[in-house]
């Protein structure tokens, strides 16, 4: 992997960049679609290629649980076996491991876990985690990491730090030990937490940094906490890392998060927002959120959003969606999951091109004015 | 509606034509995909096209309760709300009312029933039937017959005989008296009935073909008759229709039925089952049906058919679609139904062409020598 810094915003930290894989270039800021399972819920990937999707992510929990990362291996990969050919971005699974595994437990050797689905008994190691994405083939690989909850105690994080930064330690180790199974190179990310503490969040960076990975993370967030706790944890997390490097901001978030933390100089984003929303009925636009599930659209025949230009406002009524969302068919999950990556994927798209045009205060000003974050019943 | 019949095997009843309307030409014998309530269920109106669909069946029971037919109406037709701007057959919903609804009675106005969705009560007559495809704006709108279950007594088919005769008189009433909505012609096909019972086949026949409907179905049957029921039947009721008129089997079947009932003189077909037992995980082959979820395929990177080109057989093996339906994702869904909607419009185009080359009685031997009809573990 390979991360070209090609703009810096003049008013603020924005910046545009370039990121090169084996799989193709990725134009950032960029958001990726989240494809849990080695697919993207609902969506097939010559849809994403459509949208535009330049990335999308994988998750390596699910993946080694179901149907295996063995299986993956022997099928060539991810991309061969989902048969997307573009770049792939998977986590380590420690945030799946504290967040849905019945059962989780930090020893030295690393994370024990029982699945969720059969209830079976398992270990993550950093070194196994590596070795799980060498057989899965993404692009950019994650480290394991320890994940804290919301709220979590000082010193709580703090022992965290130490974990994350071990486990960051032998994560590095093991991808220099080594090599990628499909002939192409495979890059590592690590991941900055500290909770929402300024000094562990300095100590966290201070200490991944040291290590020299090619790109960083900046975890633990959008976990419960406030939201300006998220925005000050993400700007600060983000002004302590090198600006050579990627910097990617897990799990976040919705429209007004990914414009704000653009702003700190964050270029990587990740949500299952835009998918999960619309699969419950919620879908973007240019003036916020609507649930295109209420009666409100009932005869209303104009688009989601007129302004957009996607397959689904080009083809079909606010009327029509509702009315598939009323029926449980599963065309309404399709349509909402479409017109929302492709939201946020234009979002994206018309960040960088604010960046380059050294635009970004006035085009983020011209966003808020516009944008309702709460789901409105509006025309 | 006009029908050119073009081409008449000479060894067998299989004929090929042509179906013109307003929206376009049907070339049969042809398969009309289900699209119950405003969709194909899993699938989107340009995938239909791609795949070669030329008519889609609506469910007038269903539009009618929901969204409403006067929404419909409201939106310009079934064409534009869906956005399927091919022909459209709508059945007359008495199926629908006698196997779905929670209470229905048969009296001298119509039928009345309790809506399966929210209990409310409606009464369906032959006048509103036709009223209600009026506003769904369909090419071809069937009358309301009463049909039978089974088993079912000689005297009960009679009388129900009698039913869907008056019933498709008055509808016919109706037609000639009202005007489409949406400038463009609708036709109007009457369905014969009888249950098992060749008396009763032959005089519901009779009593049709003296009305004169430009089309003819051919219903009552699949709904639970021995399958040499279900054949003698059909060819019994093909026999005994116009030859210059289109000939409908409602509600048929799995492809081996299709392939015999052309040999009938059977023109058209609708059935859920491509698009139902594929959300199930049953796939077609040339060698018949395999049930893709089964553990066998779990690291089975062939297509489903490797004989087969269409986009799911050209990008996604057994083991991926496997996986997906085992991770409870929506694209196992599309891809299965995607890949039987293309096996049944491929199959009946095979069919089309060998009629058309006086080869029917060769090539359905061939079909039969190398289709299994029963659910399969085949490589």
């Amino acid at each position: 992997m390979e991360f070209e810094l090609t703009h810096q915003d003049l008013r603020s930290s924005a910046r545009a960049g370039i990121i090169r894989t084996a799989h193709g270039t990725i134009e950032t800021p960029i958001f990726m679609p989240v494809g849990t399972q080695g697919t993207v819920k609902s969506l097939s990937p010559d849809e994403l290629v459509t949208l535009g999707a330049q990335i999308i992510l994988g998750n390596t929990y699910h993946l080694y649980l179901r149907p295996g990362s063995e299986l993956i291996e022997k099928a060539g990969g991810l991309h061969a076996f989902s048969n997307w050919r573009k770049p792939i971005l998977t986590d380590s699974g420690g945030y799946q491991v504290f967040s849905l595994a019945d059962l989780n437990k930090v020893t030295a050797e690393g994370l024990t876990f029982q699945s969720h689905i059969d209830g079976s008994y398992h270990l993550f190691t950093p070194e196994k985690v590596i070795q799980i994405q060498r057989s899965l083939g993404s692009d950019v690989m994650m480290v394991l990491d320890k994940c804290n909850p919301y709220p979590c105690s000082y010193d709580e994080a703090a022992q965290g730090n130490k974990i994350t930064q071990q486990w960051a330690e032998r994560s590095l180790q093991q991808y220099q030990a080594s090599d990628p199974k499909f002939g192409y190179e495979q890059s590592i990310f690590g991941i900055v937490q500290g909770s929402i503490y300024e000094p562990l969040r300095r100590e966290s960076a201070r200490g991944l940094v040291d290590l020299d990975f090619p790109g960083y993370a900046i975890g633990g967030l959008s976990v419960g906490e406030p939201k300006p706790a998220l925005y000050e944890m993400t700007e600060l997390s983000a002004s302590l890392l090198p600006p050579e490097k990627p910097r990617y901001l897990m799990g976040v978030g919705k429209p007004e998060d990914i414009v704000t933390a653009v702003g700190y100089g964050v270029d990587m984003f990740d949500c299952v927002i835009p998918t999960r929303n619309g699969r419950n009925g919620t879908v973007f636009t240019k003036n916020g959120p609507l649930v295109i599930k209420n009666a409100l659209y009932r005869d209303d025949f104009r688009p989601i959003d007129d302004a957009c230009q996607c397959y689904v406002c080009q083809n079909f009524t606010r009327a029509y969606i509702r009315h598939l969302f009323q029926a449980g068919e599963i065309l309404a999950l399709r349509l909402a999951s479409y017109h929302n990556l492709y939201f946020y994927l234009e979002l994206v798209g018309l960040i960088r091109k604010a960046i380059i045009e050294n635009q970004y205060s006035v085009w983020q000003k011209g966003f808020f004015e516009r944008y309702a974050s709460n789901s409105t019943s509006q025309s």
